[in-house]
């Protein structure tokens, strides 16, 4: 593991389940434990988990919704303005991946679901309230029209989490992809198609945007 | 030509310019006009447009921007309750081939253009006066976000025309067009990318569900 | 839910499980059953309906070819003129799904199967039949050549539902699909792979333009 | 060039021009000239063959519509039962590469084109005249719809040849070559998109099989 | 079914099972088999096989390795020029239902299979007895250069038939199809991946060109 | 024009020129500025530039590299921790894009370019500058693997401009867009092919989360 | 088989067990065992091998990790200067099989795993080993870009492994691939995906380099 | 320039000036000029250095047909054994590119022409002489079967550059591509579409391998 890369780029490194066999994930997370290390594992499915040895699932918090895993103890939670939008029910497993890795970090995201743009009032209730916010993450599949309309919309930064949600042209997310990329609505950025992991990566490093203000003007001076 | 082709199908054929040698066409429209018939002519781009014979070119009424050509007589315009929505100003040029050949067919319909979701309201302020129409056209190239949006706020049918429009991702139109297929907006249709003249088509086909209704429940009883 | 979403649309909402939870469609089920809601549920495989928990089951009419459920006491049904026909049997599953959408809705619909047009005679014997009809919905996979061949012997509008039918260059649907929106018969119209639902929601919308025939007189008076 | 090609696989081999340059052309033409041999080139641009050199485009035999050149004398024509269907206008360009290339082979075949299936009569009429050709080449761009249709309706063998033409999702010919691979209409054969000559190659080949009926008796025995 | 489909096209229908429902299959061999009538079913995979009811099951005689099963009586064999090559082992499974669906109609057909180019004096050994087949099938997945080199060596039509053997690029077979479409090897003739009863029908249809030669001298005189 | 949209969304609209005539264009630089309004102009090719009419023309600040004009007044620069790196000479033209749209809003942005991953250490003796920015604008074509490098250094955020530039496998930047969407960098958040505009855009929006914070903590408490 | 290849090619003929059935596998380890010959065999999937008969199954040396299996005894092994460089630990499947081939052609290969570019240094600190090498093969999926990195820094070849390790646009190796074909590092060569075994074969062909030399100078002189 | 990349990675940067402006070349020549260095430039095309200001062209050695241009004097060239096989006349361009980068680097290479697999004997005439090479360069488009036939006959490593020649599925090369990675030859390694120089480069790292076991048997002693 590369236990430097919080302090060099501001997230931690995380251990991608899916693609490792279950003696990987296990040397992995045992490692860790013996150096009392916290650790967020993702994409592990619920059928990997449940084959796991009893003393590496015993030490895991696991979350079957978003099949995300912590090792060690949670750290206190901040609301920091980051809120996650989801267009359906079928996006919350993206949607709660990206929230349980911001707890990971220590801030707490408010999901707001079910606002998808085939019934826009529904959205536009909630538009004060998503105003108010600092960074955006929002999560759809199908057609992702959802990226554009909200983009367009709120003045803080917009991450696109495009879902595999959908059958037929939807199928597999890169219609919701390639409709983010696509939008008309400027500074909408995106990450890869189910990445709720990188979507709240990328809002930490915003939040380091402020941080980052006070070593600029003194390295400017 | 297949000059049976309206009273069968309740659209006339019209003549796919794209793909035809100048000496094609020049052939088709000398034979329709002397048999003394009206004809629409589609994807006539300027260049091949200028290259005709002057005698070709004389009897053609031309509209550069949507690269149609009439030959004929006009017939009376009727306002029949289509109406032809677009994203953007690039997607005029579409929506006007829409408008073409519903004039031709003697339908006059109203073109409603740069209501993209990017600036929301600027569709909003004129949802009253689309809910009106009895089938909408709605034109949209990039992300093609508009063609949810406005199926979800209107009852009458909506047909997504794509457009070619964009850049990267959205070259050539496939995530418009992908984006209209997997709108989560039911009851959205979709024609081919850049096809006006075919979203024309359909808008007419659909009027005579209503001239249908009569022989349907002769045919019933 | 959008309980609104037929007022204002024409077009029920309906609960696509594919993606969802177990958890997640029981929620549903639950809620709309203790409202005393109707409610259409589509693509519900039959593994998942079987493991639906039984006071969830035992309230929905399933209907596994079609992988649709329904809550709530049936409508009394109406022929309206909506007719589908299917290439072959294994489109019937796409078929059975329109149907059982118009059915939901209170529209009878009969399908004319086994039509494909590698035996083009049994089209050609059913013609008069489908002539009658005031809109069509046409399914077929594979290379989708029935939906030219029927569009250009109608007069009414032709929805086309390319399925996911076939193998090699079939695999998926996307030959079919993308034979439907290439058509060379003007007017045919197109909905997602597999989307027999989004055909019928299409189907009800163009009766509608016969009920909004009135509206619209009043509205430009 | 493989003048051995003829006698080994019953075709000869021609050149194609596109990505040759002008000197590599006229080089080719003016050995096979030296040695008084006969030569087709196919994808001969117009642009391309007005550039080169008069003592090469002289010897040629040029027809612009189908882009091939002949070096040599003509040959007799024969009529072998060899028929070439085209479905539109646009498709002649191919449909003349093939007649081209089996008339210098000595073979006439007869076009008949405009029978594109949003028409079906045209084709129907026709019928009795296809059904006595002993094998047919099928040419058609969009969504080839009439490869299924003609290869359901005759006992001779069908060589599919899709085009480029089209726009949108027919961009390039790809849609009708899929349609073309996926049709139900068993026993139907597939050459590359434009391939007016491979399809005239492949007629050429299956004359052989009554030839070689001989040679294989002999060989059993 | 389409009992007439034989003496109309030169190849009987088949069953595709695959995308059928068991009781669907049931269903048609049950009609089939009170009829007295014989039927070749394909892509009825070992599992499906196993699962149909032991009535259905029983009247068929199922080859696993192609996944084919007849209904009623074998009919005698001739040899009539059908030779079919497999490129490497894996492919025997789709030279095996072409073979099934020749003898079927009543042709032997010879099997030469691991003569893949990689080694290519095994191919070479074999020459002469290729040469003397009237119609060959050849079979072969990952990057199908068997088709351009064996319709190089022969004066008989080659059919190729691109397999999904593979993995990587080579997945599904679109690989091995594009490049029998692109090859150099003129004359060269393609049906969809796996399909070897495409392969067969269309072998049977260029065996009918030896026999639509009589009508064919009697209809131009 | 959106004239509202910079107060909205922080970003200001521009004039995306591809697909539009001159004469719209013409006509929406002639409204801005009869309005006194400042307007940025992007995709503006050369040979547009040079086809437009003299009057609207000369009120255009045109900068070829970069294919942008600005109408009006410049505003006053100020350097604001904003920073491009560009991997090759030939990214240079997307890398402007974003610095011009940078100065239209005010922002001085500095561009490091020919640091290409290939020649590493041309990338590590920049590194100490790199890491004081506060969000960086990587642009690369063909493989896009400065990405990936540049977002593991540092701590800001990462916004993932890929470009066209490149040939075969990376013809139209298709490649540096997966490669950028699919990195192992946790925190990089990607725009469209060659969208210099968009990363701006969003480059602006990120800014606002510090103005932003203060907002928030008024909100919350 | 193709026992005479290793002397025509450097390379001895594998066994591709995906795509075979188990009674084929079973039947070329029995005549190979029968022959007292060594084999490999490749891709050979866990639940595949169990289901081996015991008499097949016991001859083997089977490695889960690389799915691979050795018939016959091993061979000496000598370090040639060949190592293999992996970016993750779920490259390493792939990485195994690499080393598996090269070792049952006698030479060990060392493997240097984790040294994904996101985390630079620990790819620089192996820098000076990685430079001892003569051939370098690297394993890496996702965005691939430790290809170009790792090829701009050593002298030797590299031979690049895609690997199908990751989801959304990573799915299946295709990004990684193209990212390694489009490497703006020359000299890099690439393999299929995931293909082990090829990497190994053309380290093998790279290392008669030497070998050739001395034929090389004799036939020259 | 990286004019260190020679000593350290064994191939020197050269300059792809497809994507540059001519502003761009022009500097970048008259620095290393200037600096009196040997460059090497790559998709010169004839237009663009037709282009060039007189001053830059008349330093540079261009040829036409490859499109590469050299500044500096040539260096005496020697025979290292690297071949050059191009299947077709269209593929000489490339095949030059690469014969022109290894005679930049003081290595004559031999190219053999006109020996696609069509016309296998063509091939096997020269097979004695190819197979005393040291490294082969196999340059093919279409479908590509060149690379597995001649990568099955010898003993050297064959470098497979598929090229973008051409049209329908084989247009841009893609074909040749998937066909050279998929081969079923063992050890055949593939770059990119076109890239001659590559090609060319990852030859001159195969001579080090022999140059490198020096160091190699050092290092580990």
């Amino acid at each position: 593991m590369d236990w430097d890369r919080e302090r060099r780029t501001g997230v931690a490194e995380a251990v991608l389940c899916q693609g490792k066999t279950l003696a990987q994930i296990g040397a992995i997370v045992a490692a860790a434990s013996a150096e009392g290390r916290r650790l967020l594992l993702t994409r592990l499915w619920a059928t990997a988990h449940a084959a796991l040895l009893p003393d590496v699932a015993n030490v895991l918090d696991y979350d079957p919704l978003s099949a995300t895993a912590v090792l060690g103890d949670p750290v206190p939670l901040a609301a920091s303005g980051i809120g996650i939008v989801a267009a359906g029910t079928s996006d919350l497993t993206v949607a709660r991946e990206a929230a349980r890795t911001l707890a990971f970090a220590g801030h707490h995201a408010e999901i707001v679901a079910d606002v998808g743009v085939a019934g826009l009032w529904r959205l536009m209730e909630r538009l004060e309230e998503l105003r108010q916010w600092r960074v955006l993450i929002a999560v759809a599949g199908m057609e992702g029209a959802l990226f554009s309309v909200l983009s367009g919309l709120v003045a803080a930064p917009v991450i696109a989490v495009p879902t595999s949600v959908g059958y037929g042209v939807a199928t597999g997310g890169d219609t919701a992809l390639r409709a983010a990329l696509a939008s008309c609505a400027p500074g909408l950025v995106v990450v890869n198609i189910d990445n709720g992991f990188g979507a709240a990566a990328a809002a930490l490093k915003m939040l380091r945007v402020s941080e980052l203000a006070h070593e600029w003007q003194q390295a400017k001076a």
